[in-house]
């Protein structure tokens, strides 16, 4: 049996790769498995048994081998563990690997959605415009460190890794600012993970989905 | 060799044991494994070799077997890949604590951080007051299903485990708050995590350090 993820039946991003079924996509396409998508409406994330398997009622989610698995981070680590190609062998660059994994989810993403929780909550207050300097400076602090930390090698550690997919992915949410750009080596760094071919399998898999959803809204009822 | 962590020489929280250290010697003080401190000033963590081992500057790390962890995440889940006491041999119920610790660090933890991070970088700005109620009713969503997960059940996957170590230590940072007290279940959740030995072990450990540290102030000079 395949493994099954779950994804939004209607992404709010319109399928521009930004849902957090993208990674977990680009990791089993990294190391060639074939997978199962189970499309949730919101309130099936919320009401239906989707809670029992992810408790704060988010996509994706991971089944496979009788585990039900949540977090980004822990499904590509469950995939890394199972297959070649994203963990190390050796153990003291495995435990690097691991600890980026972490620190993409726990510090380096985290600041990153502040700005878009900001966006969805407080664009229309007053204190916007003066808040988004304290925002975006905090960001500018973490990615001076992973600037810093990655300095001209291709990846984060050795041959590119579950942290880069997860990394790579945390950073794609600037996208839509100019921070990226203030850090050329992390741009360049982006863009290398968006041109692996798994990548763009992942991407184009996503897109799909909300393709397939604008042609049945759009075909005669 | 033992491990060794690193800890503030001068914590912040004056000893209250909310630093990240404390989750790391709690953990190894679950499992009976001894270990040395390595005290860091600010300068120390920001500009000597600390930084290549903790690329954010941060404290704790942990140096073991040639490996050299950052994040706490990392950290626990190597003491307890090595150690018995904090992973569930089943292999179903160990993908969920990791699901659970990667949840722990990366969707609850943050959303309270950014309640502190407000209190630091805000408060005498004009929109503290009206931007707390947003903060505290992401906490609140958060506690919410937390506490449905939880339901009546001592710990988050069946017996206590490394996943308990960080959301318990993540829920911590709540105490000055009155958020934690509207969810009773969670709240005697912490302090069944606070009663364990370990804990007090490992909380005592952290408050020997601030306590030599006003000791040393106080000796005439």
């Amino acid at each position: 049996m395949q493994p099954v993820i779950t994804a939004f039946a209607d992404s709010p991003d319109r399928g521009r790769g930004f849902a957090r079924d993208m990674r977990v996509r680009w990791a089993l396409a990294e190391v060639g498995q074939a997978y199962d998508v189970r499309l949730l409406s919101f309130a099936e994330m919320k009401e239906a048994v989707h809670p029992t398997v992810h408790p704060f009622g988010q996509i994706p989610t991971f089944e496979a081998d009788g585990a039900a698995l949540f977090e980004t981070g822990a499904i590509i680590l469950h995939i890394a563990e199972r297959h070649a190609g994203l963990l190390p062998a050796d153990s003291s660059a495995r435990a690097r690997v691991i600890s980026w994994m972490f620190a993409a989810v726990g510090t380096v993403e985290p600041v990153i959605v502040e700005r878009e929780a900001a966006g969805h909550a407080e664009r229309d207050s007053p204190w916007y415009a003066q808040r988004l300097p304290i925002i975006d400076n905090r960001i500018r602090n973490r990615l001076a460190d992973l600037s810093t930390a990655l300095g001209e090698a291709d990846w984060l550690v050795g041959d590119f890794s579950a942290a880069d997919v997860l990394m790579i992915d945390a950073l794609r949410r600037l996208h839509g600012s100019d921070l990226l750009s203030e850090f050329p080596g992390l741009a360049r760094y982006v863009s290398r993970g968006e041109e692996r071919p798994a990548f763009r399998a992942a991407f184009d898999a996503q897109w799909a989905v909300y393709q397939a959803k604008l042609a049945r809204e759009a075909r005669p009822g």
